[in-house]
């Protein structure tokens, strides 16, 4: 059995980390730690998962972190590189974080401010070329969930040269995306019954990790507007993408088709079947559907996946799969958990 | 005090209506009638309006409707042509269905069929030049509920050059938009949790009336690509709009604050502020904001609206009002029922 | 016109406050005033009160809230008695906390700790006796959300000796009863898809308030045990109240008949319909609903409130109208918004 | 491996089972039946359920169900018996329905009618000498949701006599309960935002199962007061259970502690947590909480679970695996899926 440790373990993502590599065949997990919660015991703040209800939260040390086979840090931004580094070469480190995925230090600068970490393999396996690069790593940055969503919808298209380069996304996700933040706009009695934009204008993080990918996967800069919106579910994206056409129907539907063949976590829905979020809640499943709008000539495509588990913490085991040499599929669910 | 009939009663936009019209200080409210639930108790399908609990829902027929200042049909599409002919043309008719809101036969052939009823006065007062066809019209067609937040987004830009032709829109709505229809996809169960993209592709019928109302604002024809989605809530949608800019921000600002200055029920939000459906819930109002995405050269405005207030049945109020030299803000919230 | 402040004006209670008031035909709205968010906007905090979205928070100080007609308090435990000494006798005060609502001394050091501020008239005008208290009044305690719909289901049961007095009692609310509390069980992330029991076993500070109703209105010690459950929808409190049956259903139905005969705001449901709380959202009515269990020999008597309106802030305006000599039902809205 | 036919399987019960049975080690899965949409892909009705997304459902008929292992029933009321007649003595049957569940023959008639189908094993092993009979049983009967929270809350209190017998439970539940029916108040529209009681006075079906379990468990007739509430989630019941007290918190502590020490699907929280029914999401287990309410002088029991799994389909196949001889916990998840 591999160990594994979690870091940030009282969080979201830290809790689904948890419960799929609970149900991993291949994986023990070892430390588990937090920052303020440390101390505490993690059935306080994850609650369903009961077979690790009475570990004790440890502090977020490189010591407390040491000598397990991968480490995850779910942590905020701009934590994860002292720690990556107190942790040694031969240590699995996977970022759900943020502060690897950018490759252009500039663009890092703009968006997030201070120095530019550096790059690690994305960790979005199905983008060409990403799967042979997390192979074998030590390190791995996981994407941000509305860049896997919105690069799964997209990025056939475009690297067919069948729409592009001027992209827009609209993408609405639930409340736990946002983290366990004690903000009053995420209060219950705020979000229930209540639809609202954030981010707008093209200001929101995830946009140049966008564009990053698609203008990779193309061969050509691809410019994107991004418009996120929140919605009242827990759990949840659904990117409705678009782009201007420059193919037809049945060489889109053949792209689509073609990239995701031998895609174990990615499923183009049969023609007529829309991606709802709910058939992919708790699974690693992206759901996808593309269409052309004649009137509009655009490519239309709708990506439904689970923010925390193909968005976060499922694309983060993937990953840890690759890396390990392992099943690239081991322990992460194809169903979704529904009604 | 006016007399106001109302087809459709036990139905949302029915029920809306009646809610509204309880609060109108110069309208009675005559008779409720409906088709499969005639010769049934209105509180058995409206609860929430304790004081017509006790009316017995007739049957929807013009003798029943005759004699009133005001009917209005709250009826499936292709119902109301027929009941408005036998009404007198001294009636005032507001269709809430979709009949009369297409000006181009053609138009209405292709997108729903059947024989074109014509076109009556649109009742969106705040696109430029409707406010007066309203006054004393005796006929209104109630826009569609998405056509109504899209275009109060749009219009402004458009109409002054400032962005377009070629725009994108998703939508997200609750439920109640699709009625009372026993769908299985309308359950509870399969709502709540879940996001849905539907009608993808330009097929849903509320685009042909966008590219009718935003083309006709700005004199030449628009392209629209619209999706919908369908969220976890009652009431509520959020429409996300963008299309390329031609201006600039301060332009685009000004032209928007020009177009509601005076309009009681479009608030244009202070900077920075971001509509959310919650804050218009039972309201008439309109909540927008509006933006630039300067990497993606793309104005991006965002409007909140009740769906069952503003989106059709508030809406439809006002076009009374204006149609019968009422106040135009009589009878109607501006206030929303928040949290 | 009268002139009512507000203090607390930034949170649920006082926001609901401001809504009712605004559509008040004698009432003008002065003061409104916060704690922590003096100095900013209201619609940064209230975006559905449009009208008022410009107003700019003050403090909560006497001086502040001195000189106006009606004072209302929506403040947390505790604040209220220091404030009302600096406003004059003179001055309505209405205190939507809890510091006025228990006459026993001695339970109010049990349950809420400290000294005992006083009991001012109870603000149920439904209850036997109270109303003729509230008219003239200076001073009101508006009742807690649970004991406004816990007492008007029981009540006339057990003051009619027909049941009790064992009473049994589970509520189940809205997430806007616990304020808007940066708590994280408050998340919506947390709060939506989960129902959850909390303080369980007769430890909830509206127990004693529970008793002290049922009590009086029967004039014996009434025995209460209640469990308030927290469920996913931002308002709405439906009560399941039981106690041992002592008569006979159509003796009940007569006694609930009777005690509600002439009450504006307590809708007495025909047999066979049950109560919803979105029948009420927003309404200052209780919808009730009583039947015999003959089996299990007990009353089950259901009511759902609006715990904001009926439940806190439109009893308070309720109760305003009494204490000035207004019409009762003036500026309360009767109707739901649904669905 | 062990073959598994689902008779219902585009329904909620069906599908649950389904989920289940893909996860389980030593389960294939077989014939799937529907009624009326037998014809269709089970991806139309089930499209969380990708790896059986092609599979076309089969008529429900013995001929179809026959050859399997083990074939599960989630057929509504009235249907078992005769399906289960065809299907020969060796198969193991296992009925979601209520047919076989009551052992009085003149409950059966008074609660469902009909003649009584007879008594089959019962499948709740946590009860007091249940998991015998469900060893190399042929047939079993699963107990409805209701009954598995109410009695796993109750039971050792009662069965030690420290509590009893006359009980006091409201339920809350997720609207997955009522199954896919299309019924006007199950809509989304009607279910988000509101909160119902229903099947109020004891007229509930599964009032005599929780009258039959608990009598049986303390050996004396048992009186139940029951009363099922509607609440806007999709999963989850929240059962509170209340009964006078004849012991101490420190003995009912201790019957709970010892009643559930080896069972893996009930888990009784640490003193001062309490169950939420998000924390069991899509997991077999239930939690538990007990306290004692000393003014009452009453037991307080909360239940947490998830309606379709434990309280339906989980149920089902903890019941399978005892039957078959199989671990007892063998493909059933522990974890819940939250937030």
């Amino acid at each position: 059995m591999l160990t594994a440790a979690v870091a940030g373990a009282s969080g979201y993502a830290g809790g689904e980390l948890l419960r799929l590599l609970l149900a991993h065949p291949d994986v023990e997990i070892g430390a588990v730690t937090a920052g303020g919660n440390a101390g505490t015991r993690l059935g306080e703040h994850q609650p369903h998962l009961l077979p690790l209800a009475d570990r004790v939260l440890q502090n977020t040390t490189p010591e407390v972190l040491a000598g397990h086979d991968v480490v995850f840090l779910a942590l905020p931004h701009g934590k994860s590189a002292e720690l990556a580094a107190g942790l040694g070469e031969q240590t699995l480190v996977i970022d759900c974080g943020a502060d690897h995925r950018l490759s252009d230090a500039a663009a890092w600068e703009r968006w997030y401010g201070g120095g530019h970490a550096g790059h690690w393999p994305y960790g979005l396996p199905e983008l060409p070329g990403a799967r042979d690069a997390l192979r074998g790593a030590k390190r791995v940055a996981v994407p941000g969930c509305y860049p896997t969503a919105a690069s799964l919808a997209l990025f056939p298209a475009l690297a067919a040269g069948l729409a592009g380069p001027e992209v827009v996304i609209t993408a609405v996700t639930g409340t736990s995306g946002a983290g366990k933040s004690l903000k009053p706009h995420l209060l219950g009695a705020e979000v229930m019954g209540s639809l609202s934009a954030y981010g707008v204008g093209g200001v929101h993080r995830h946009t140049p990790e966008i564009v990053q990918n698609l203008s990779k996967a193309c061969g050509t800069p691809v410019n994107v507007s991004f418009t996120p919106v929140l919605a009242p579910l827990p759990r949840g994206i659904l990117a409705s993408c678009s782009a201007p056409l420059s193919g037809d129907a049945a060489a889109l539907r053949e792209a689509y088709a073609k990239a995701y063949a031998d895609e174990p976590f990615v499923q183009l829905l049969p023609e007529g079947s829309w991606p709802t979020t709910a058939a992919t809640l708790g699974s690693n499943t992206a759901h996808l559907q593309v269409t052309v709008d004649p009137d509009a000539r655009r490519l239309i495509a709708i990506a439904a996946i689970d923010n925390l588990t193909k968005g976060t913490s499922g694309g983060a085991v993937q990953c840890m799969n690759l890396a390990l040499g392992l099943p690239e599929t081991a322990g992460l669910p194809f169903t979704g958990v529904a009604p």
